[in-house]
């Protein structure tokens, strides 16, 4: 017998708990950070969101401030319509709300955006090499990843490398398609999930994907890439497993001490009985 | 007069405390996850597993879990012939056992064998690229370490980069041969040894050689790769030493506090009296 | 409504305390020196100063000593005319004050100034190669960097690598020009600011801009590097958001604690209500 | 005025305390042992010596072990002679003792040796490329830095790539001939200095210098390296301040907390008054 929990509001239900599952997007977006930040992937920059899970038109995002000072009273929500808050409270939001606005209005299926200056990613963004699929575990991704160009995004006479409006995050939208990830030139990248455990731990192998590309690259012009057979679904991946690894590695986290060992492991790869 | 005290059960034995091989075993597997999560070796995913002490037909190693998290109570057993566990009680195992198994039914020399995902090996693995030995304590090595190619043990029409059937698992045992690693292209390694803390010293080793085989490559195609000369038998190589300075870089590991000081150091190279 | 508090000055007043510039202009020399050491910019060497607020022919700078030991009761006067200390009080001072005298000196808008041994611009600095901005929050930097070579300004029979005398300090200043940082030769770089918060912030993204662009040369030739309208001016940079996340990432700092969650933000880029 | 408080020897003497010379030897040593595995200079294996206080044919070296564990007890006292223990006490010695005994005989200038298998020469010393001066404070090295090949010393029929008797000592010797600082390929280094202090800092600066140099080789075979006026004499060099800085750099170092901040810089860098 196998007891399937996947998720807080699960183990929540399972333990005879009440749960919100509002409040646990947003403690869910106060790990993602704290997580992020660990790794590396968000620096003094950078943004996690998440859609409401009482309303697909809008989204949870903190208000504009560093990475590593995210609390849940700094989440604000914002319209998907306009990337515009609700109610701001006096509190200044990100200039550059537009990329998740954006991606929520072209993407019903994704629940969760992350944009990272990543250092990992940046110099491949800056070449005309793709970021392709050559670890294992980033079989998430397709034979190719977009690189977003801002200078085909910028109207004749405008400024700036970020994405500041409508009209800009509507273009690196368009340029994200229908992928997991999009590089973003001089600037990072944007990666999406259909939950913020999904976009945490993909942003974490677009990382180190990135990283094995670029130095294998350097070795040899001629390395092997992952072929389409080689490629996954998503429920062929264990998030559970990198999500609370990665929890893990955060210093003093108090999240650390209860842990669920048996949401680790997929169905499919069990022992037959 | 120089008193021989080679591994804990010997010093168990040598302070008049009576030791059971199998729990020495499971605390051995613990430190190994201890030391090559920390040495970021062993990431989200990797896996260490032991031979039974009372048994060579059984193996131990713990459930499907971040490494992060093993204890003593996640340890299961799992046959060598088939791979599947003997009582999983509702845990489920890892996929890739079978990169366990059937080492242990390929290589009866073998106690121990770690699968990790590397990020030092993998982009040597990328390329056509082999690992050689340059570093002096890496002469454990052969001159040319396999890279195995997934693709080669995949059947028509099958997916995925995983080991996650006896027959890829054989497949993978054919490419390791007598050595004591495989690289994996793509994925990682595999790194085997006569006991948890020969695998574990020898796993760090293909991590350095791997790093400085990369960096001086970048540098010049003409390097210089360790002759047979400089290659060495597993009883000139002190692993004592290694694995205990290992434990030490555990951050607070209570496994540091009691050091018998008279472990280090062979033989052979001793002063005449 | 949106409360504007950019600075710790007015911060204090806002919560009706007294302020003293010099005393606030000494607390952030010493936080300067804090987040430096941590993100590896300031190493055994290296220094930072400030400009008295009280007399703009004075700056503060640290005596002779580690960077990872400077506190405030460390900090001398030295005069811009001729970078020699006010009252020494038998305290040893830096033998390269002269950067920050000569500095001072041509430039009136300098406020800060920093000389690192940072190791992620020495390597470019020993070639030919310009540093140029790439990542989109060094747009602070013109399109090529100077790199000062000391043998341009080394009299013929003198020795040394140092900026030991004004006239070595000054022919630095003239490498220097306008910009807000220079390379130096083997030696590393200088960055200045129009603030101590600012010379810290410009300093981290002068390091990480210099990483990206020497690992994209290492994949390619042919990068993409900013272009004339991606480039901004300071007030079109949030420099609260990096300061306050570099001193969130000091161990145990105290300093961590009290955070005015409303400074991080540009007024330009909020939402119309 | 200007006190000149220049060791812990002469500290001690001001403060009017008395001291012995060996026993601060024995505790430079071990602090030598804590700074240079902090910085990944020395790892599981590697060791520093120093000559004995009380008789020039004897050096003081820890008994075979993991850096990381040295504490005072384990300082044995070995003959420079013929590397051999006084009185081993039933403890192991290191096998490459000869590295030590043999430059201390011939080279009556150096009183602390320091072997490591830092992992910033290697891939250097696997090319035919020389370690040269790039960064100012490695201006302690020669025009070139000699790269001991052990295939030079190892007789016909012979095996290993470790120093294990004298033979091998005494051709690492004469590799290392007057310099600082000797390559040995595949293996690491070894950096002596007139002090345990500058032995330190000299192995903290070949491994910077060997990073830049490394890492600028990768942009550009046309690299600029320091010419002969910008190398400099042991007394130009205030070696109190990275010491220091190294110290502060150890987790939990007790000894921290007391430091003399009249001992840094250089009197002919000082302002006259």
């Amino acid at each position: 017998m196998c007891v399937m929990v996947a998720g807080s509001a699960q183990l929540a239900a399972a333990q005879g708990m009440t749960t919100d599952p509002q409040a646990e997007r947003k403690a869910d977006l106060v790990t993602a950070y704290k997580i992020l930040v660990n790794e590396n992937i968000l620096d003094s920059f950078g943004h996690v969101s998440v859609r409401s899970a009482r309303d697909p038109n809008i989204f949870l995002m903190p208000r504009a401030m560093p990475p590593s000072l995210v609390s849940q009273d700094d989440i604000l929500e914002l319209r998907v319509s306009d990337s515009q808050p609700l109610e701001p409270k006096g509190r200044r939001v990100n200039g550059e709300r537009y990329i998740h606005g954006e991606i929520y209005k072209a993407r019903p299926d994704v629940m969760s955006v992350i944009h990272s200056h990543s250092q990992s990613v940046i110099p491949l963004g800056l070449t005309s090499i793709k970021l392709r699929p050559v670890v294992a575990q980033a079989g998430f991704l397709p034979p190719e990843t977009p690189t977003f160009e801002i200078r085909d995004a910028r109207k004749e006479g405008d400024r700036g490398m970020q994405v500041t409006d409508s009209a800009r995050g509507a273009a690196l939208a368009r340029s994200l398609s229908s992928h997991p990830a999009a590089l973003m030139r001089g600037h990072g990248n944007v990666v999406v999930g259909s939950s913020i455990k999904q976009a945490v731990v993909y942003a974490a192998y677009v990382d180190i994907n990135a990283r094995m590309q670029t130095q294998a690259l350097l070795l040899s012009r001629d390395i092997v890439t992952m072929s389409e057979p080689e490629l996954f679904k998503p429920e062929e991946f264990d998030i559970n497993r990198p999500w609370e690894h990665l929890k893990q590695k955060i210093p003093d986290d108090a999240a650390k001490t209860k842990v669920d060992r048996a949401q680790f492991g997929l169905d499919q790869t069990q022992a037959k009985q």
